[in-house]
């Protein structure tokens, strides 16, 4: 299997089943004058991606659906987390893929998009785990860290030998980090960190902890490194989720943490720092939950082709139908306006509203439409060996999680109205 | 505790928290010229019930609350059959409670009914459990069965002694019963069938198997008492379900099993028989789902009220309020016209098409509402210890089973116009 | 034809088409142990109504289609107020229905619902009309009158020899009617009023207003009936109107119009007096709009029965199906809803919030799923002809007029969370 | 005002108000290092035009905000076709832009649909009678008839100077057209045509009629040209349109209609012809109802922001923000799906089932998404004077003509599954 770096001049064509392989009659001319049309990318996306980020979603893909899906289903039923996956992200060069430098592969934003967009055709606990990684520790470290930082941390961190997490919710402040109450303090030598997080992925079996506490000396948040053992520092896991059971998810808890100085992330301050992380991980996101929906897609679809009922094929019902497309409608409409923050992304053009509505719309849309296919599988939908009951138990969370649905839309409609109703 | 039996005479309320004891104010006129509004009751059903339903319904919640709450999320973890469950549900005399004799309750339809809201307002796998028992299993005994076959089995299903079963549904024939592949012949001194089920609820605990077969001396189909042990009948456990977890389903496999003639239950023909089951136990399951939706609308409101963001309660903001009374609403609508359907069921003026009616709505309404309320949970959605999750998840399923949403839409479609589109 | 008065004692059916008449095999058993279903009364709802209620429903039912019906399409297109209408309802009862005595006819609160409904089956904006001269304006005199005023106006309207409109929105304040500038300030012999009215149904052909204003000498609100004519009093209709075109608008200007002491309604003051007039309006317009979906159903079932696409009927389609029974369903649970309310006030035992309820939700679900059934129309949905578009275009604003959908709903949101959230 | 012709050379800004000037910071740099958000062009399409594209949409805006928008209310009032229309679009360029020579521009798709899209912002009726004329009348000359016609006939079209309809949906045809009845049968020197149609945009006042009938001697569908005056052809005008009444609609009756042979376009036959031309027509309404949202957008947040209710402005409530929110991310997104398949377009790379998509999706979320604003209004919305109404109105008719919603829905269901469903 080629990694990102190699992929990057290998352009080619992988052997999965034909309802993975959308392209083959791209932007061929059909007799009628029109071109054949291709279900699996309604709008011919491809068309406007450059060769290498083919090369790197096919990469993802075949990564995805030959080493991640068999897994999966393990995962969800024990909520054991498979400490070989982030190293074979790693070595395929998967984590922090935009980042140039320090063993990265300096890909563009859409290239990440298309990676998220794989693994969470898989499952979204994997694609939280490795937005995780890349967007919330990798990303940080590298805005706002030292040189000494990065080059400690980000290497290891791309090839999956360390794992990583974002310290940012409080129990009390899920919505509203403005309420923030960790707190950092200088003394000698360092600082000292108290507070609690919640809801954290990847926290139980961190390695590194970016931590973001409200300085006392100038009350402004700072992130903070922290490695696994301090004295103080713990992360119980959340057990028995209904959702994301394949990645961890736990508490944070620091009772007076001492750390040197560097440990601070200089660069970044003020609210302004975490939202940066944040908005690269929901970008991520709304990529990732179209591959999700397609998924559900895919997997209604054959079922409702090889099902019969009333002597025919569930696929030939017009109720049927109209659910299956309602949903590939969704899909390509999401994943053009994600491929087109992307580039807008790339371009340095890009207004944090356009996340928001990505994200929300893409999540929303996602949930929705998942929702509406896990019905075709009838009875069957109780099964997780059908897979689309555990998608739409997920898109759920990842519906809530990093902004909820209702709270991108009031940062919309304050960005519509000029009026801000949070507090409404 | 009382029994149904008992209760019948004894009017009480319960030591419930306030948002569980909705009528303390009913009918008390408000200073204004108008009552008090109690939302736990909006249109105020309470005074349409009888005191004997009142009692019933009482005895239920206080059970439910009281043993069957503090047990549901071991089950649901678990998958595991909690064995006390029937007995205790057949003490109180909850178990098929519309039936006149056999040491039954010989309650209302609208009794049953309450029943049904208060064990799923804790969860649908206990609710399914005992609608089977009741709906599925003691019902057709009732009604097709021998005095014989009544007076050997109702009584001791009626107190939770034996389990049941209802095999109707076959692999390849979900929402098409007509289909039917399993067989009955005749032969020496009985019977033999042949064939399998799936989906089948309390399967792999039942003592008790009503299956229905078609028989090949006519072509109709008929229902066969079946009794755990016999050669060639197997029930495994479907194992790793994403929802109704708490019950358990299995398969039935028929490999040549031999039954005598007593087998036989001689009083039903053709599918309008099982049809007469499977209209009772939906019947059950409209009242079931609005009291799993009431229990998300009050766990969400308790949460509403707790949780501040903002420095505000999430109850203050309107789009949460929004969440809330839609699901409210449909609640009191689905209420009404169960209850309606309920009193025409006594009466003897039931069409079945409102039974589809009832349990379409009032299934679709309830998924469609608690996973609205969901996301008033933000990131604790996600634990199991908000139990509304949990809720989601069954709802989709039941939505889905005994009819679904799709096929009791086609079966008032063809009510309103005349015309069959199943296989359209 | 009988009047209300007259039905009293003779029940009958009358001479419709076979979709008008419902109830023909109400309650006879069907062969297999089962009733007969009838699509028109899904939820038998009929076997819940007094005989006296089926023959006054009767009268309504036989007006307004053979009376009003064919003058519908006039009175759209022209927006020409039809000053025979009101006589005509008076002479049959159907005005001021609940009012013992002056000439009313006494009946229950459903008979009045029942009467909405049956005229808002052929227009929103007859009904309207209605509504106003029952429940806003004889209702607040019957009320908060003296005798002499109730002698004096009541009994002309019920005859329809007067037409009286309600005043209480103002320009600035729609949904917020505590920001009233209207005012009333007592002078020699009487008051002097100042201020203006908007979207006042009846207004323009009004002859007596029920005009509500803030009293300088003590800040509460009270009633005032002006008779048209007065000195400084003019009411100039609204046109061009995209809705409700066969009933009138107008707005109302106060420009220091004088009144005798006799023109004060004594017996009610503070917003609580006008909202009681709302809240009768209210319920029954939650009866109204049942009415105006039931015929949008009729008109768009009886085209999918005989149009033919594709060699086929219309409703032998899936998603042709769907939609009738969805707006099927949502009629017979919004009626069962309207009749528990209509029993509760009947009996006293009514909170102002259960019409909140049923207003805004049968006026949601009426407007969500005309819209929906109007598309089976095709083409011809843009035709004035087919009916169900102007159906559509009424239930728009009869959702938003008398308490919005919103407001309704934060109406609700209050009662179950205790926090207003109005200004949120 | 510039001509699309000159305008090709001259990019600049008109002096709209701010509303209408969503691209003054389009590309700059906020502080943060994010650029400002423009809530007009939430994902800034507007990078993705080209400086011609960009031109010809601001010569269209200011053409429709200046010329069309003073003069709907009148048009919408009295059904009347104003002759002026098409001469001053033709004297623009906007008519048959894409078309090369015969006087036409020929821009690119994506500027047909820009074009489109602003025409229909001010009403959906005047875009129809430009679609019409452009996708409809001319696209079909130039794609399938003769260099004589060509000549006759397009440079007219272009100018306006005459007006032209489409004549292919039949009075028992509507979603259907393989049914088609009209014949055309070859006699000495040329044909006569027989039949009728039905909902034919434009029709009373059009001076070439593009035919298309079944011929007798092959069973294969042609177009013919008839121009006005034939001896027996009839197009009288269908009034009392509750929608589209600022364009004109008709019947075509043929009874022996005579054509020369030089009326039959020779080079089409068959259905794939007419769907040429529709899809044409289909892409530009994708855009046009986008346009039309805008609007509706645009007037609901502008009273919004003005209106307040309960001391504060209506646009600072949440529920008001998420009507907003919603309509304006569905707006982001069609337009970008519309912009890539309108660039496919260009490149040949278009598979029909795309238009179905973005047609189909555009015009039900425009309709979806109108309604749900037009509440905001509250009881304005029922004055034709905020046009929203009109709107919506409108909308429903888009959605509806031209394929329905449930016909494109299928012909996606087809492609996705292979399986048609269209008589199912």
């Amino acid at each position: 299997m080629a990694t990102l770096l190699s992929a990057r001049s290998s352009i080619r064509r992988l052997g999965y089943p034909l309802y993975r392989m959308p392209f083959a009659n791209n932007g061929r001319r059909a007799a009628s004058g029109y071109v054949k049309y291709n279900y699996e990318d309604p709008l011919n996306m491809e068309s406007l991606l450059t060769e290498e980020e083919i090369a790197i979603r096919d990469t993802a893909r075949e990564y995805c659906q030959e080493n991640l899906a068999p897994r999966v289903l393990e995962g969800w039923r024990t909520e054991k987390f498979d400490h070989d996956i982030l190293p074979e992200m790693g070595k395929l060069g998967l984590l922090g893929p935009t980042i140039q430098g320090y063993g990265c592969a300096g890909a563009s934003n859409v290239a990440y998009g298309l990676i998220a967009r794989e693994i969470e055709c898989v499952d979204s606990g994997y694609r939280s785990t490795a937005s995780v990684q890349s967007s919330l520790v990798m990303h940080p470290i590298n805005e706002f860290g030292t040189e000494a930082q990065k080059e400690r941390y980000i290497p290891r961190l791309a090839k999956g030998e360390i794992v990583g997490c974002f310290g940012l919710t409080e129990p009390n402040h899920g919505s509203d980090p403005a309420g923030m109450e960790t707190t950092a303090e200088e003394t000698d030598g360092g600082f000292v960190l108290n507070g609690s997080k919640t809801w954290i992925s990847n926290a139980p079996v961190a390695d590194i902890f970016v931590i973001w506490a409200r300085c006392k000396w100038d009350g402004k948040v700072r992130g903070f490194l922290l490695e696994k053992g301090l004295k103080g520092l713990e992360a119980p896991a959340i057990k028995n989720k209904v959702a994301l059971r394949a990645s961890l998810t736990g508490s944070i808890f620091m009772d007076s943490v001492r750390v040197g100085h560097d440990a601070l992330l200089p660069h970044g301050q003020g609210l302004s720092a975490p939202f940066s992380c944040l908005n690269s991980a929901r970008y991520g996101i709304s990529w990732g939950v179209m591959g999700a929906l397609e998924d559900c897609i895919q997997k209604t679809l054959a079922y409702a082709l090889e099902r019969k009922q009333f002597k025919r094929p569930l696929a030939s019902f017009q109720l049927v139908q109209k659910k299956l497309v309602d949903a590939q409608t969704e899909v390509a409409l999401g994943l053009q306006a994600s491929l087109q923050v992307g580039r807008l992304k790339d371009a340095s053009k890009l207004a944090p509203e356009m996340i928001s509505m990505v994200k929300r719309n893409n999540c929303g849309k996602a949930l929705q439409h998942s929702r509406v296919v896990l019905d075709i599988l009838g009875g069957n939908a109780a099964s997780d060996e059908y897979h689309v009951g555990r998608h739409v138990a997920n898109l759920q969370v990842v519906n809530t999680y990093e902004g909820t649905y209702d709270i991108h839309g009031l940062i919309l409609g304050k960005a519509i109205t000029g009026i801000q109703a949070f507090a409404n």
